[in-house]
């Protein structure tokens, strides 16, 4: 597959899915499997986690690298992972096709000048308060040696209401469709937190004008090591997809 | 037209449309007319204004209740504006056939109580930054006496960012339409406050499970009296209607 | 006693208590007891509730006209209560000596208007998400005629952290001491919504410049109708009675 | 000076003060003298800066190790500089005695763990956006190891209204100050960004608990190369400490 002209073919439109957290490389694999078959591109799995508390998982880290190599390999698919170190760059760089920068990472300038001495795309997620001024010029910072392109992924902001985790900005995708040259991927996982809300916001995303969609999908959701209550089951995720047919269509995009 | 069906009938989309402000009688039958033929099925029109200098124009008041009449009248089309004060509940029932509080009053509970008392439905806006619990719960005041219902607005809540007026918050309509029995109607226009932005945020209602559209247009937006920055235009409003008809078939509702 | 002198004299602190709700004549006149003995000047107590749900207490209303006005004559006590709807005036000014309006109708520009044409001060609370800017432009509704004036009440404002009830804005109290004529009274009691943190921020309001403090305080908050978690119990008004006599001092301001 | 006891000592108040960026020895060394004179204990200056727009200025990086080691052993005062990154762990622990870890990098865990393994204190600021039970769980990141302590260090929360930079959120402090072992620096310099409310949230920053302060000050704040419209003049940075002496007593707290 060309990445490339997945990611910035405006006829296009990208679907990356995978666990939160990868947890085995049996887990992983299966995940895999079904979020292909269904229609995704492109693999995502967590081998770092930020965690709010330095108690709770963390991720599987350096045992991760090796099986999240062997499954992308298997299944011929890009695989996109998290980085939180600079000094994670040159290692993870073997692993990983696009570098995910966490809402946590977004005003980590120097995370950020590592990434653009490099050549792979970088995801880069909106910072839980970051305006979309401040979300740009981070997108500068990845983009200013020339050689690293940066992708912006919305994935809500922090409100006053608990109703959702955070509130899913998608004005500002339709504003970064308008006025940049960005591809903006949208995360309704993380945005709403509640897998009732992932089908519907992700079709409201496709109106919106995204180029994309993340979203986090688990075999067994209630088993997830974190991240279940926001995770697709298999048979959720294909009716995602069979519902993005439809209104791909409609705004002259191809999710196949 | 049976308004009822309109609004509670999910296999319809109420679309509202109409001046921020009832500026004169040529004006608001002007207006009228193309966003009839456009497809709107209601028309809205500001009588009173809340306008946060006291010193701005706050609407025609009294003086438009004759035009607007008239004008609903003429083009045989439901009517909906805004009441600001218990005190005017029986005079303005006479030309409006929705009453809209707005995010200002949406804990005006004195004023719900008092709708509550008639028949007419009421169009109730979210408050600037209500949660939608505090919203629901509103809107239980006006259906408390068994006789007026609830239509729900969503108008964009306040954030630290002003790339946009507010943020829409287009999961709440999502989960409204999951966990309560509420008609949810999208405002864009002073969601985005960008006329550029009206459009995609209006598909994206559709597609998040919206029952309407409240949007302002004006003849001539840069001589609006208000708001004219986040008005379309008559020949942007077809481009709406147009791109409507697409996306609401998709979701199995009409316009027309 | 003088209240005007008492209100905008700047070598003067006013400080306001009372229960969140008056629930009976006893308990009523045992609350302004012991709050007049600790020092308080103004007597507060809510005759009207607005709460978010239909079904929790609303207030007495009507019944506690008579007993209000019983008690604040007993005490010789200026009282402040809040106003809830244009239609209440006349008859709420026999009882009251200061209206007080409510965060959830801060933007009720009719009320405001109607409270104008009087001659009582209005003590007017920010809203839940008001800015500055809109607060101060609120207060010119309610001085626009010339005869009442306006007391600026800081409350707190809304936030994504729910560690206290709202976020208290002191540097809002020190902004407007420099920059506008009108008095600042500040309300810590929903403000931080945490009985333990009211004597601290009452302190710190004193030093960013504060006018007054309005606090809730109740015989036994274990027992109260409303509010009882952030109201003070007579031992701990009296604390903070003590503490304030220390630092308004240092502020050349007098309390007795 | 033993710099333990003066951020661990409850009697005592640390005020940390310079300018925003170090802009050649002669500014910092020029600065250091007059807030040691008019009694802060500890210098602040940035070596790094984290800034929004890649194109504005930096710092002088590398370049200034030198000279702040130099001006800190002249002065014979403990220095605070931000640390951006871990790679810069080591040798910047040459240089300074307290690490700074800017609002950006709060969520930063990777660079947190890196600074748990060292023995210096870490000033730990808020992020923008950080409830206060990530902001002390963020702290445990950093005790972790048992060798390095926290401050926590109140900067300004973001909100909806730009009256002022941030909202600074001293009700945060009182309540940390209740619940958690950790000394509480407030900075009313980024909470504010404006020199008219320095000296008043100062105050209220001593009356809600706090035990430090961190002030920006330029001798020439109008040439400053960052941040000079929340920088204290020299006159201004000693009517500061003025003031500060006063209230500190009421609160049995020495600066001298």
């Amino acid at each position: 597959m060309d990445l490339n002209k997945l990611l910035f073919d405006k006829t296009k439109f990208s679907l990356m899915a995978g666990p939160c957290s990868i947890e085995s490389e049996e887990h992983f694999q299966k995940t895999a499997t079904y979020v292909k078959e269904a229609g995704a591109q492109i693999l995502r799995g967590g081998i770092y986690k930020l965690r709010t508390s330095k108690d709770s998982f963390q991720g599987l880290g350096l045992e991760a690298y090796e099986l999240a190599n062997k499954v992308r390999k298997n299944m011929d698919m890009p695989f996109v992972t998290e980085i939180t170190d600079p000094r994670q760059t040159s290692a993870l760089a073997e692993v990983t096709d696009i570098f995910q920068v966490g809402s946590r990472n977004m005003y980590n300038y120097d995370l950020l000048k590592e990434l653009s001495l490099g050549d792979k795309p970088v995801l880069l997620k909106r910072g839980f308060s970051a305006t979309v001024d401040e979300w740009v010029k981070a997108a500068e910072y990845v983009e200013a040696n020339g050689t690293a392109k940066a992708l912006l992924c919305e994935r809500g902001i922090r409100s006053f209401d608990n109703t959702t985790r955070n509130v899913l900005d998608l004005a500002s995708v339709a504003y970064l469709k308008q006025h940049t040259h960005y591809p903006v991927i949208v995360d309704p996982s993380h945005a709403t937190g509640r897998r009732d809300l992932i089908i519907p916001m992700s079709l409201a995303a496709v109106a919106a004008g995204a180029d994309g969609l993340i979203v986090e999908t688990h075999p067994t959701p209630e088993n997830a090591m974190s991240d279940g209550f926001q995770s697709l089951n298999p048979e959720e995720f294909r009716e995602l997809t069979e519902k993005l047919k439809g209104i791909l269509k409609l705004f002259n995009r191809e999710l196949f």
